[in-house]
């Protein structure tokens, strides 16, 4: 069975997933790099940068799963760029020539592009669809394996509310952003379908998962 | 030093400290209970409910903080009673006859009634005032002990934001609740101004303590 899973998905303590405003200089808003700094210091993150150090703790425990079994990518438009990047026809995403995704990725936007083809194994699809549309065709892509939904947070949210995420990993960072984009709007009741682990790091965060019954398979 | 602190505080992960709407009957709205069936299942608990029995982890060890060198509470209008309860000359809060705080107890209202004598050592003060000058009558009151802040929701939030509170033990009980009054509001950054730490319980809930830095003596 491939599920679609959710990783290494930051948020403030008040839910916030992103600051404000959004700009290609400030991909988080306000929030800087407040979000992540959890996860920029992992081993994980190190090889991924080249950097070759890091901490090897629970935080890194759960970050490596970010790529483990997982055959395609989803992620909605803000993930991909700044606002308005759609009217840049050179805007080829965040992560320089060599991006870190090394499968398929389905963008989702209103505004679909041509495929884009970086470094051999990251080939970027632009989607005008629904979330189901998107998961069914993303599904294809990954053959056996599972499907990584990306965010932002509004994708997160979207998916969430329409019961098509099996696992989904969060990271509670000790800060209040008190404004920006907030994953829980909308969501009353999610508890539900899912079991809730809360883990501690000694790095001040708390991973909590969410698994879905019937996926842990 | 007298410490203005709050203890027991329980939200859902979206961050509300009660859901809707809230009635004589569901004090917590559509919550009900279930803020605080980790306070209910605890020994400390059991004690206050003449019950004698229940847990003694880790949820137990945070809830007996609760009266332990206090000396004094406030409480919010919507603490003492159902919305509209100042329209009741009969009403005396939800406690019955022998309320647990066994301290004076100073209840913000802005239709303050005379002094409230219960039980012996529970002594029901209204106070039109602000939260600086609750405070300041409040500690009067508590001596050389500590204030606890009971709540509600928006009490907390307004001595937050107002910078008056020392200790803040938040429980984040993994559920989401969607809707109801939010704790989080309009305190961005408060973290700045505290050590925070995190701590898992069995139950599911995690504690969350703010400690100011020099509140610590």
């Amino acid at each position: 069975m491939s599920l679609l899973r959710v990783h290494n998905f930051a948020i403030s303590l008040d839910g916030f997933g992103t600051g404000e405003p959004q700009s290609r200089e400030a991909p988080f808003g306000h929030a800087g790099q407040r979000l992540h700094e959890w996860m920029i210091a992992t081993r994980w993150a190190g090889e991924m940068f080249g950097r070759g150090d890091g901490t090897t703790g629970v935080d890194d425990a759960f970050a490596s799963q970010h790529g483990q079994g997982i055959g395609a990518e989803i992620m909605g438009s803000n993930k991909f760029g700044y606002p308005g990047w759609q009217d840049d026809p050179e805007w080829t995403g965040w992560w320089g020539p060599n991006p870190p995704f090394h499968t398929p990725v389905f963008v989702l936007t209103h505004r679909p592009r041509p495929v884009l083809e970086m470094d051999g194994d990251n080939v970027f699809h632009f989607l005008d669809a629904t979330p189901a549309e998107a998961l069914r065709v993303a599904r294809e892509a990954a053959g056996e394996l599972d499907v990584r939904l990306g965010g932002g947070v509004t994708v997160v949210r979207d998916f969430l509310a329409a019961g098509l995420v099996d696992h989904l990993h969060l990271v509670v960072v000790p800060i209040v952003l008190g404004r920006g984009v907030r994953l829980w709007d909308g969501l009353e009741g999610l508890e539900r379908d899912y079991q809730v682990e809360s883990v501690p790091s000694p790095s001040g965060v708390v991973h909590l998962t969410f698994t879905r019954a019937g996926a842990e398979a």
